[in-house]
């Protein structure tokens, strides 16, 4: 295996899907608010990702079935403008081309499903309590529209790692997107962050009755 | 060389072979249990595979012959459904990479020479004493048949470097397997779990008249 | 996205252009006079080079829109025979083929839009000051001419990193250049160098009515 | 630049030559070797091997001359059956691959152009004097010969990095090869261990009159 491989395990029927991509890592909040969402939408497993650039080991769970590590896309019958990604691992912090190749392997598929904008969730370690979502994005008039709907503009920042690598890739490909960023002061995992990266993502998600107004 | 080279020796005549794997690993375990199986089988050497992934230098052995690092494979005319994998090296632990493309490059190998069904070997530590087996498969029905027959489920844990990948990767090509662990306390070479483990893997393998009822 | 990808905002109207790359380096000197000649000739953005080997975050601007690192080609129309580059970042120090690929990419670029002279700009650290600036070329005769403006030839050294590499590799491709390096003291910004580098760089640019003698 | 590429500067005339290869090492010894052996038979640069996988700087020479390193190929009017390589750099240490990838490069080439049998020399550390030379062979019957000139085979031990694995990569081409090691004291350049070995490489080289005993 030396590249990605994904794994279809039925076609959805998708209507210009919204991504919400939740992955490993500050205050793990990515991963919670993604779970949090696959439930609310009752979403389903359709396709696995897995590619040579996750850990090289297998996890086994309850019943010693062993699986490898992977990123995981759900939909749901409830809302097919949803798009769920929840990922496993990311890749070894120095190996930076690996990065570049799994968002890239994401943007493939999530484009050809006709996928055009991007919401990745992430925390941000801060040294007080704040309860401030902050928010960036692929165009400062896509940045603005979110502060409008509560958030802080995230102004002269870093996003590490995949929310922020997807974000950019996506901007070059002519796909917009936002990433939502959550104060934590608990770097494993942090709830109350997460709750309020949820409140604010279903309230952005709620705002049109399509969804179009993302767009 | 740029990717994996494999020199075929012979032809080997198998029928339906399943893969016993045996890598360098905790305790020693998995290469001295495929070592025990191909002496009892009289199993011979059929091919070799190269990888630019395995560590850059060259033995020699006690005539100044000199030889790289490879992974060979072995079979027998006294039992056409086994094929034995000896391996001399993992690749470094940093390159994950590595991991899944000579794992890829031996299950294309052993695909292609009709094998479905992988028992990959290794040890796992603990910290007293036990004489247990634990089993992990690729599906649930795979293990639960193997603690029938006297393992014990390897649940909630993880099986590192090639011998859990091997099965990870297997698994999503459409081949099932499973992992024996033999537990272990001494981490370079144990002999006694190495013997638990080849009296159980002996077993199995003997259970079928003609090891049908593993597949 | 497993390699550079150049995006063109304009196809700029340029004639046998010569490049000046300033890139992130010792005492920031290169993008420091990049910067100033940039400015100098009102210069505007014509492309972006964006490579899986550069750092893997994107960095958000006053707005809260964010962008990936990337390397950045400008030119201006008040000089059809330069070209400038502004690099972002160096691939992480480790990654070796990184650097060859990015130079390679620099370089199959501006061949292609005709560029047949490099200039590359960098500090060199030195314990005590000095104002002296010091050059290597891709032949004798180019290092000595730029000696007879007032440069050093810079003997028996090392010129490390995308300064030296682009003008290693440009040579093998039959394309001359130099690299102009100013002794600096301090590793992070050094401006004094800067302005050094800069002026004799305003210099030899000027010397020829059209350029014409750099080649 | 992502592979290697070789600049010829002419086609030396050859007939089945034999390559001596003399590559950065432990005590020196194999560069020493091979430059006293291209001054002995006033040998001539015909092709330079560059790769990306060399150190990522550019040396400048005593007139500012700046160049890449490379693996440079000498051959001689006066002895049309050898070809002499020697290496600027070996790869660094943790990059696996990049052995395997620049000795392949290497014998893609020599093979190329006729030759089959090689030569590589270094020294190997000790921690007393000894002026005996150890040879390893890609096969036991030519480890021998070897030795009946008066080497000592190297047994049961390991040739780290290109020297070795030239010679295991060349071995399963079908190429035939033997590996000089000259006990070294010192570890950055030993002169008397660099004599040791260029005498014995002279006795075997010059033990055929057409040097068709080597192979």
């Amino acid at each position: 295996m030396d590249k990605a491989y994904i794994k279809v395990l039925y076609q959805p029927n998708l209507e210009n899907p919204i991504l919400v991509a939740g992955l490993p890592g500050l205050g793990n909040v990515g991963i919670m608010v993604a779970r949090l969402l696959t439930e609310h939408i009752h979403a389903k497993l359709f396709a696995e990702l897995y590619s040579p650039v996750l850990p090289d080991y297998t996890r086994t769970d309850e019943n010693g079935l062993c699986s490898l590590l992977c990123f995981r896309f759900f939909t749901s019958e409830e809302n097919r403008r949803l798009l769920i990604l929840i990922g496993d691992a990311q890749p070894p912090a120095e190996d930076i081309s690996a990065y570049y190749e799994i968002c890239g392997d994401i943007l493939d598929f999530v484009s050809k499903i006709g996928c055009k904008f991007i919401i990745t969730v992430d925390g941000v370690p801060v040294t007080y309590a704040q309860r401030v979502i902050y928010v960036a994005g692929t165009s400062k008039r896509t940045a603005e529209k979110y502060a409008l709907m509560g958030a802080k503009v995230y102004t002269n920042g870093k996003i590490i790692g995949i929310p922020g690598l997807l974000l950019g890739l996506a901007k070059i490909r002519g796909i917009s997107g936002i990433c939502l960023l959550s104060p934590i002061l608990d770097l494993i995992s942090d709830q109350e962050a997460t709750f309020n990266a949820y409140k604010f993502l279903r309230k952005i998600l709620g705002s049109g009755s399509e969804n179009k107004s993302l767009q």
